[in-house]
């Protein structure tokens, strides 16, 4: 099992969106909060091309350092806000006594992830971050690489992700996608990017394992 | 035409969302924000009584003034990144100029909508705040009281706003009610809550003014 972690395991999407509105606002580039929140998940690069193409702006790669230092300046004061998903930490322990390989796949740096490694009770996690694969999401690169780093095939994995960037890099990678609510998109976008099940959160994925074919290794 | 006014003219909605997360973990209520942000909108009373129904506490109405201070303190420090949304000046101009009535009626207080009005360059706007009615939306008290003031028939008004409980006051008014997506909700939500047509934001609805029958009066 492939977990995104921002909106998936922990509850930080909010602050991410708000961050990068106000790097973009100090940035001089007015757009929408919403518009944002469409967009997280998917690889800076990605979000910084449709960024340029939306505003009509031209961002080099010296903009695009400054707009990211900005985005972490303004999310690391509200970082003290953030909280694991309901039933993250549960389903991971759950999965671990299963016998259940997972691991972690996120658009985001390691430097970023780790703390939320640690608020999840799981410093030891298998990890994949942005910095290791060539292309992030909806590029598949992540969850191929994660399914490597467990010695899984792709096409037997299940990827757990809240943004509709998440659910299409899933059938990219061969995999069957699962949306969660919890990142704040509505159940629909995700259906339609092609999520197999839909559940609210890690709780409510937890409570329905037997509908995504997962038992207890033997 | 009858507006909503955070999320719909002006992209207030994610800061009142992390404004709410804040009061509610100082009160030591840890409340997921997407489930928050699915609930702004609605009437503060009806938002505590779901809060207290999807956590099982104990809220009383002190408790009640406590979290409400709590969110005021909280989004006036996220204030300064508040914004017009794209095309409501433009739109509401519009509307002045064909001679179509207008309103404004939100579930918020009149002191934290009246700098709002500030914002969009309307501060004689015809404006209908919660201190003003009964009941706060999804009951149809604001937008029945806004067609009063204007002297027009509900019946004969159309509702604009960003969340599913605008939608459904709308209905309960008798109004057809128009969705946005600026305030984050995906658009089938909107529209499963009733919604006659959907647009990204006041531009686009500006854009389509002739899809919602809106003709310059004689």
């Amino acid at each position: 099992m492939l977990f995104d972690l921002d909106g998936t395991l922990i509850d930080s999407v909010y602050q991410h969106v708000l961050g990068w509105h106000e790097a973009l606002l100090d940035f001089g580039v007015d757009l929408p909060v919403w518009r944002i929140h469409r967009r997280i998940g998917m690889s800076g690069g990605l979000f910084v091309a449709a960024l340029a193409r939306e505003t009509t702006l031209e961002i080099d790669e010296s903009a695009a350092v400054v707009l990211g230092a900005g985005h972490a300046a303004a999310f690391e004061r509200l970082r003290d806000s953030i909280r694991p998903l309901p039933g993250a930490e549960r389903l991971l322990g759950v999965l671990t006594a299963m016998g259940v390989p997972w691991a972690i796949a996120t658009s985001g740096n390691r430097r970023s992830a780790e703390p939320a490694l640690d608020l999840l009770g799981v410093p030891d996690a298998v990890l994949v971050t942005r910095d290791e694969v060539r292309h992030a999401k909806p590029d598949p690169d992540l969850f191929l690489a994660a399914a490597a780093r467990l010695g899984a095939d792709p096409g037997q994995c299940l990827v757990v992700g809240d943004s509709v960037w998440d659910l299409l890099a899933a059938r990219r990678a061969g995999s069957l996608g699962i949306g969660l609510l919890s990142g704040g998109y509505g159940q629909e976008e995700l259906e339609r990017a092609g999520a197999y099940r839909v559940y609210e959160d890690p709780a409510d994925l937890l409570d329905h394992l037997d509908e995504v074919g997962l038992r207890p290794a033997r």
